[in-house]
C-alpha cells in the first residue's frame, strides 16, 4: 500500500466536521478503495475552543488558513470556509502556489474566481476539484465531466437551491404566503445568512455557472446568468399553474443556442408530472442533456453534512487514486469566451394579470398580444368576489421580446389592474 | 497534444456503430476534453461486406476479434460483440495479454467471467471498464465506484431492463394482458433473441452482479442473485396494486443486511409517487443509498445506439485522460467472498388470492396468516361477478419464511381458489 494522501481542512462548520468523520469512520473502506491511506494532519478554523462533537486534537491546528495550505506534511488542501475572496481565495491561492491540489466546496469563489484559478492551478500542475459545490451529494461534475464525457451538450438544467424549493413546495402543499414560507424556512436554519444568496437565485446562479463552464467549454462567467430570484411568487400563481398542470421552481437552465450561450436562473413553470415538476423539498435535482445519450436525470440531497461531506471525499478519492482531469473538462486557457446570447430562447410563457370586469376588456388584452406577435394556447378567467377579475393566460412559442412589448403596452388598455406576471414555461 | 488514443473495435451492431459515429462525429470535442485524439484504427465483426450506414474504409479490418485485440496499432480493445463466453472472451484475454485496456458492454460477460477477468486485468496492470453494461446512458458505474467512493453503500436499486418495464408499464397504460404486451415489445424489437434474458430477469440480474460488488466490495456472483421473471405478473395484479397505490417494477435489489449480502431481482410494488414508480417505458433508473449520502436517484435511457455508445466513450475518454481505477472500485483479489444472505430481509407483501364466497372464508384466510406470524396491514375484497371473491391483502412487515409457511397452508383451507399471488412491496 502506497503512502497516505494527506489533507489539511480548512473550515470546521458543517461539511469540514463532515469530511472529519468520514475520514475516521470509513478509513479502513476509503484505503481499500484508493489504494492508499487517507489521513488528516491539520486543520483550520476561526475559534479553536469551539466544541464541533468531534475529536479534533490528533490533528495539528493552523489559525490561519494560508499557513495551513503551505504545511509540508499536506498533500491536499480541503477549502471548506466559503466566501468569494478574504481567506477562501488567499488560502487556496497560497496551497496552489505551495504545489498542492484543492478540493473546496465554494461555489461563490468558483463562480466569480473559477477561470483564473483553473488557469493557475493548470499552470502548476495542480487539480483543483470542487463536486461538492454544486447539487450538494449529487456527482453531478463527474456525471458531466467524465461520464457523458463524448457527449455534444445541448441543455443543463436543474433546481439547485434546496431552501428555495422547500419554500415553493411550502407554498403548495401547505398554502402558505411567500413570507410565511420564507419565515419557516428561516426559523429551520434554511436560510443563508444573507437570504438574497437563496431566494434572489445568487447561490443556484453560482452552481449553474460552473455546470455551464463544463457543459459548453466556455470560460466561468457569473455575470452571463440572467439572475431573477423567487421574491416575487405568490400563493394565487402556484394555485394557478398547478390548475394549468405546473409547479413553480426556480430553474437554472443553460443551453447552447443559435444565438449562443444562453444561462438563465429564473422561477419557471414545468409539467407537475415531469422530474423536476415532481422534486419536493430540499432536494436537487440537474437534467443533463447530450446529443448521444439523450437526457440523464440525477436527484439527490443537495445539502447536509453528510451528502456535501460525500461530494468532497468523492473528490479526495479521485486525487489518492490518481485520478486528474482538468478543472471545468478541458484545460481552462482553451475555455471559449463567446458572448453570452443576446435573449432568451422562444418559451411558451404564464401570464397572470386583474382585468377590470367591463365589456371588451378581455379582446383588449388580445389584440395586444396579437400586436406584439403573441398567440394564445389557453386561457381562462375565474370566478371572482371583487371588481376585478382574474385572468390566466397560456401563451405559444414566443420570443421575450415580444412578450416584453405586450407587456408595456397592456397598462395602456386601461383594463389591466397592476402589473401582470410573466413566467417562463420550461420544456423539460 | 500527446499521441492519439487508438482504438479497435470489435462488433459492429448498434453500439459499436454508435462508438464510430461519436468518434468521427465529436472529433474536436472528445481531443479537447481528453487532451489528445482519439481515432479509430481497427474493427471487426461477422460481415465484413453489410451495409452499416457508416463508412467503415478508413479502418483496418479483422475477420477475426482476436488478432484486432493483438495489433499493435490499438491501444484500447473495445468488445462490443456480446456473449458470456466464445469471441468476446476470448479476444477480451488476448487484449489484456496483448497489453490492452479493455472498454465493453458485455454484462453477460462481466457477470458470469468478471471476477477472474479483473484479476487477469489488474495483474496484468490493464484496465477493463464497463460503464456500458449497466443501464445503458446512465453513467452509473462511475458514480457508484467514484462519485459516492466516501460512502459505505447500503441499498443499490434499480429498473435496468427497459424492456420489461416496458412491457409493465403497457399493461398499466393501455390495459394489455402480459401476452399482448409482450408481443408488442417483440414486434418493436426490443426482445432479445432469447426473450428470456428479458422477461426471466436475467439481463437486469447480470447488471445488479455487477453493481453490488463494487457497492459491496463483494466478488462477482451472478448465482448469488435470487431471480424471478415478470412472466407471472397479470394486468389483475397491475390494476390491484395501482388501486393501493403501487406500481409493478422489474426490481433489482442489493443489499447488505445483517445475515450477509442479499441480491434479488424480482417483481416488486413501488410507491406509484415514488420515482421508481413514476418510470415509465423503456427508462432505467438506479436507486444508491450511502451512509453519508442519503439517496441518490440516476434516471436515463437504458439502451439504444446513442445513450449505450455514449457510455463506451465514457470509458474511452477515462482512459484517455489517464483515468485508472480497479475494474470494481478496489482490487478484484480484495473483494470479499463472504456468502451470500440466507434470507430476503423482512418485507411488507402484496397478497392477492381468490376466495370462495361463502361465509367464514376470509376468516381461515385470516386465521391461517396470523398462525404463521403474518399480520395484516390493509384487505380489501372487490365486487365480483362469478363464484369467486377477489382479495387482496398488504401485510405488515413479514420474513419472507413466515410468508412462506402461509402460503404452503392456505390451500389446505379449502377457501382459497387455485394459487395466492405474493409480491413483495419494496421499501423506497
Amino acid at each position: 500500500m502506497s503512502d497516505p494522501l494527506r489533507l489539511g481542512i480548512a473550515g470546521l462548520g458543517t461539511v469540514g466536521v463532515g469530511v472529519v468523520k468520514i475520514v475516521e469512520r470509513q478509513a479502513e473502506l476509503l484505503a481499500r478503495r484508493c489504494g492508499r491511506p487517507i489521513k488528516i494532519t491539520a486543520v483550520s478554523a476561526r475559534a479553536k475552543g469551539k466544541d464541533r462533537g468531534v475529536d479534533l486534537s490528533p490533528y495539528a491546528w493552523e489559525d490561519d488558513p494560508v499557513a495551513l495550505a503551505r504545511r509540508p506534511d499536506v498533500d491536499v488542501f480541503v477549502e471548506l470556509m466559503g466566501g468569494a475572496d478574504g481567506p477562501a481565495r488567499a488560502a487556496t491561492l497560497a496551497a496552489i502556489a505551495a504545489g498542492k491540489d484543492v478540493v473546496t466546496a465554494n461555489k461563490a469563489m468558483l463562480a466569480i474566481h473559477g477561470q483564473s484559478l483553473a488557469e493557475t492551478a493548470e499552470a502548476a500542475g495542480r487539480v483543483l476539484r470542487f463536486e461538492a459545490a454544486v447539487a450538494g451529494g449529487i456527482p453531478v461534475i463527474k456525471a458531466l465531466t467524465e461520464g457523458l464525457a463524448g457527449n455534444a451538450i445541448s441543455r443543463v438544467m436543474g433546481v439547485m437551491n434546496g431552501t428555495c424549493n422547500y419554500i415553493l413546495t411550502r407554498m403548495d402543499s401547505a398554502g402558505l404566503s411567500y413570507d410565511d414560507a420564507f419565515a419557516e424556512a428561516d426559523g429551520l436554519g434554511y436560510l443563508e445568512a444573507d437570504p438574497q444568496l437563496d431566494v434572489g437565485g445568487i447561490d443556484a446562479a453560482h452552481k449553474l455557472t460552473l455546470l455551464a463552464a463544463i457543459a459548453f467549454g466556455a470560460r466561468v462567467d457569473f455575470n452571463a446568468v440572467a439572475l431573477e430570484g423567487i421574491g416575487s411568487i405568490t400563493i394565487e400563481d402556484i394555485r394557478r399553474a398547478g390548475d394549468m398542470g405546473y409547479k413553480i421552481k426556480l430553474l437554472g437552465v443553460a443551453q447552447r443556442t443559435g444565438r449562443g450561450l444562453e444561462a438563465r436562473m429564473s422561477p419557471c413553470l414545468v409539467p407537475s408530472t415531469s422530474p423536476l415538476g415532481q422534486l419536493e423539498g430540499g432536494t436537487n435535482m440537474v437534467v443533463i442533456e447530450g446529443d448521444s445519450v439523450g437526457q440523464i436525470v440525477l436527484r439527490g440531497p443537495g445539502a447536509g453534512e453528510g451528502p456535501t461531506a460525500s461530494a468532497v471525499m468523492s473528490d479526495v478519492c479521485d486525487i489518492a487514486r490518481g485520478i486528474r482531469v482538468a478543472v471545468f473538462g478541458q484545460p481552462a486557457h482553451t475555455l471559449d469566451s463567446a458572448p453570452p446570447a443576446s435573449a432568451a430562447s422562444p418559451a411558451c410563457y404564464y401570464l397572470r394579470m386583474e382585468l377590470a370586469d367591463k365589456p371588451g376588456a378581455l379582446a383588449k388584452v388580445a389584440t395586444v398580444l396579437g400586436e406584439a406577435g403573441i398567440s394564445i394556447d389557453r386561457m381562462r378567467q375565474y370566478d371572482h368576489p371583487g371588481d376585478n377579475a382574474p385572468v390566466l393566460i397560456v401563451t405559444h412559442k414566443s420570443a421575450r421580446a415580444n412578450l416584453d412589448t405586450a407587456l408595456a403596452a397592456l397598462p395602456g388598455t386601461g383594463v389591466v389592474m397592476g402589473a401582470p406576471v410573466a413566467l417562463r414555461i420550461e420544456d423539460v
